[in-house]
């Protein structure tokens, strides 16, 4: 099998690596802009090809993985449309599924049934090939959101792969997994950047800064994130994302209003709720 | 020396293990109104001897560190503030000053000049004297927050102490203390704890919390904590916490108005500045 990747990364390298750990992938061939990557992944035995240009890296390949940022995914997908082999399984990895849906629907033409998104859910905070590792999605979910027109081969195909990879495969329709991914990720990402960004634009910034502690590094991790990869899902799921961003405010006027007016057993209340689900979500309760 | 620990949890267990690790407290009596918590704080060595009330716990006592809820300061003030001997070291160690100097200055009475407001940085998810260890404060930051009223030598004594504990002692005062731990601690808290009560009452919670992976699961570490020991903080620091609920509510405007409105540059440059500056502490950049 001779295994494509456009956007050599922390997710893609590891897809390579974990089929080629599984035996499942002879050949990979990889095409990134950023040649750095493709040196590294030739180095670290994830790829064993590289390619000029995302067309010639999909020539000849039976399955195409597509790990770029969200809105880079509309020029990709018009790139390798001609160059894509018509028995070849298409996929993406990206963290919005609309989006990308509508964008391979106005690009790939004939080939959108060969398509099948997906969202293997694995991001870390490091990124690029060097962080890449086979067993990076052992026990994690894989989301496949496949299209109505999606060939039900392409999508056993699919699934077969990221079994292969150890993932948990889970099926569901691209506006529920917009709208999960929305509330239990995108938002919590936007809260985290805009607390270090708020607090960063003030004059005593490196006095608080300089008392922060470990519940701070950790609510904030998520704001070391790539700008580049949050802005584009942002913009992706801009409806979902507004939706959530609103009911987070009316959320947090409840909590202003206990607090404002002291009320300790509304308060209490609040934050039990919360402790009671976390510990159940951390105890697998939710599973 | 005897040492005398109102309040024996996480922080109260470390504080009597590092100063007996230290050779600086040969005897250590403690009071909780959990008798488990005396069981095990002796089992652990890291009490002497328990009291039946704090009262008893301070007799002779040549140091008392004080670690309640917040709320619950000012009547063990008021319990002690006869038994104490005019050469007695009081401390607290609770993460808001303003309210606890309040309460000190009405329950104390002339043993005012005696307490120094203690805030060791060294919180954990974790509660309770089986969590305690010797090393907790190993290069944290404790703050003092001495009073016009204390007597320059306790605060002398107060921070050979903590030194002792292997903290950094800091001093500032408490308007200033609670700022500062009001935007980079107790925000933080009320914005996970609000993001986790709002997905948990949301009617496909399940669903949600099923797909949550490692972004959720740092920024909601927080939403752990105790309900009881927040909901203290958040009204004991009224009015610096609604003050910095504004401001972030404010911030969180301008980044829906980024998304709302898809531009892209702002969106990007805002998250820049939240990585930068994420970056930037986390590589020490702001010690």
């Amino acid at each position: 099998m001779r295994l494509a990747i456009i956007g050599l990364g922390l997710i893609g390298g590891s897809f390579a690596l974990a089929l080629r750990a599984a035996g499942a992938a002879r050949e990979v061939v990889a095409f990134d802009a950023d040649h750095s990557q493709l040196d590294e992944g030739l180095r670290l035995c994830a790829v064993t090809h590289v390619a000029a240009t995302p067309a010639d890296a999909v020539a000849n390949a039976d399955v195409v993985l597509i790990a770029v940022p969200v809105r880079a995914m509309e020029s990709v997908f018009a790139a390798i449309a001609s160059a894509l082999s018509p028995r070849c399984l298409v996929m993406d990895a990206g963290s919005t599924k609309a989006s990308v849906a509508a964008s391979a629907r106005r690009a790939l033409g004939t080939r959108i049934a060969q398509f099948v998104p997906a969202h293997p859910i694995a991001g870390a905070e490091k990124s690029g090939v060097a962080a890449a590792h086979a067993e990076l999605f052992l026990n994690r979910h894989a989301v496949l959101a496949p299209l109505a027109e999606t060939d039900p081969a392409m999508i056993e195909r699919a699934t077969q792969l990221w079994e292969l990879a150890h993932a948990r495969v889970v099926r569901m329709d691209v506006a529920r997994h917009d709208a999960i991914f929305s509330a239990v990720s995108h938002l919590p990402h936007v809260l985290s950047f805009a607390l270090v960004e708020e607090l960063a634009r003030r004059d005593n910034a490196g006095e608080l800064f300089r008392f922060a502690a470990s519940g701070f590094r950790d609510f904030t991790r998520i704001a070391a994130s790539s700008p580049e990869m949050w802005r584009d899902i942002a913009l992706a799921n801009r409806e979902a994302l507004l939706a959530d961003l609103d009911r987070y405010r009316a959320a947090l006027d409840v909590w202003r209003a206990a607090i404002d007016q002291s009320d300790a057993a509304k308060l209490e209340a609040l934050m039990q709720t919360a402790r009671d689900a976390r510990k159940r979500w951390q105890s697998g309760g939710y599973e």
